[in-house]
């Protein structure tokens, strides 16, 4: 079994379509790169109970939750707080994280600052080595800004520590109206029931017009299920358009 | 009150990062310019029950709900199921549907693709006239494709339904470090309680450093918070980058 992910957006901005989500999307890709199943993306607004009770039940539900978004000084930043009350935590201010602003800021610092050191009691800094400032866990909940670069530049530096075995993905194109292939789909499903099997419709692209995908983390599963799989379209005279 | 939306995005091809979703900015922003509120979108994959439980939850949560992606014949598409299931009631095939389909395939038509007349028992069809196929409505929960030409075609039919008192929006661009107004932020709030107030920073743009968003559906209200805030920004001397 993959290790599985749930991914939290938080952010009002996002919400009234303000600003694009980016980072979900970039979440996603790595994340499954690294061979992580994400199971649930939500965005959520800026609202202390909602983030609570989502942190929660994504922390029990999934091996690893991200969340991005809602870090910084001011009063819509509520990610910590969130993240604490769904942990029944107090909010502390972290002495090393203190010592970092006041380090960064120098005279010019002032009280709202350090807000930024103040984080769930018994929260781990991870990635400390290398990040001016780290990312912030609490359990198995690792909390991100919502500014893209920075996001980015936190996930690449903490990432391997979530890598596990890859999917396999074989992808096979057909022009053919999709009607036409379910009952071949359902048996190969039926012979080879961990496959991951998406059928995917394109009415615009004139190269094809169903795109199939099949993964597996298991790679001579996925070959003996894609060889089904082309077995029961010859059956048909359905001949994919690329090479396999 | 605004009334509220909720969008479920469907789809593994989304979670698995193969696919980008572009429907839920889409309808972000075109609901937000109806003036409703969405207040959540959630990405689950192709499995029933998750989908039977979001339909339900979201059914109970908000005024509106909207799902894109699992229509179609195959295997994976799952959503009539799951609203079905999400309110107790079974799929029936509706006469109005199977009829456009048999038009549509004539004589090539096969069983699955009559699959796409199976709807839940008493679904409301939205938007009958002018639509090829109509958006399949049960309760407060209208069904969308996946496919986004024809999510946004279909939407742009039947929007009207949803429009109400708009929001109104100002912009302040300021360049300063975002804990120096934090205070300021809080001041205009405790006047100004049902004000949406937004603080973004971009450390990126030579422009500004700080965008803060003012909105509400009272344009007056607005303006007396804007004017609040202005007079706060000008006592610390803090000048908006933008004329306002």
């Amino acid at each position: 079994m993959s290790k599985t992910a749930g991914i939290i957006v938080i952010g009002n901005e996002i919400l009234s379509g303000k600003t694009r989500d980016e980072n979900s999307l970039y979440l996603v890709r790595e994340l499954r790169d690294l061979g992580v199943d994400v199971r649930k993306v939500s965005v959520i607004p800026d609202e202390l109970n909602l983030i609570s009770n989502e942190v929660r039940e994504f922390s029990c539900s999934y091996d690893y939750v991200f969340t991005t978004g809602g870090v910084g000084p001011t009063h819509d930043d509520l990610t910590m707080d969130g993240v604490a009350s769904a942990f029944n935590r107090r909010i502390r201010r972290h002495p090393d994280l203190e010592a970092t602003l006041r380090q960064y800021y120098d005279q010019d610092i002032i009280d709202a600052n350090l807000r930024m050191a103040d984080i769930p009691e018994g929260a781990r800094l991870v990635g400390a080595k290398g990040l001016w400032f780290p990312v912030i866990a609490v359990e198995n909940v690792h909390i991100f800004p919502g500014v893209p670069e920075i996001l980015r530049r936190k996930f690449e530096r903490i990432k391997e520590m979530f890598r596990e075995a890859p999917f396999h993905l074989r992808e096979v194109y057909l022009r053919a109206d999709e009607g036409r292939i379910t009952g071949i789909l359902h048996r190969v499903l039926a012979d080879f029931p961990d496959l991951l099997l998406g059928s995917y419709p394109d009415f615009d692209n004139p190269a094809y017009s169903i795109k199939l995908t099949l993964e597996s983390k298991d790679l001579a599963y996925l070959e003996r299920a894609q060889a089904l799989l082309l077995e029961e379209l010859a059956r048909i005279q359905l001949r994919p358009l690329n090479a396999v």
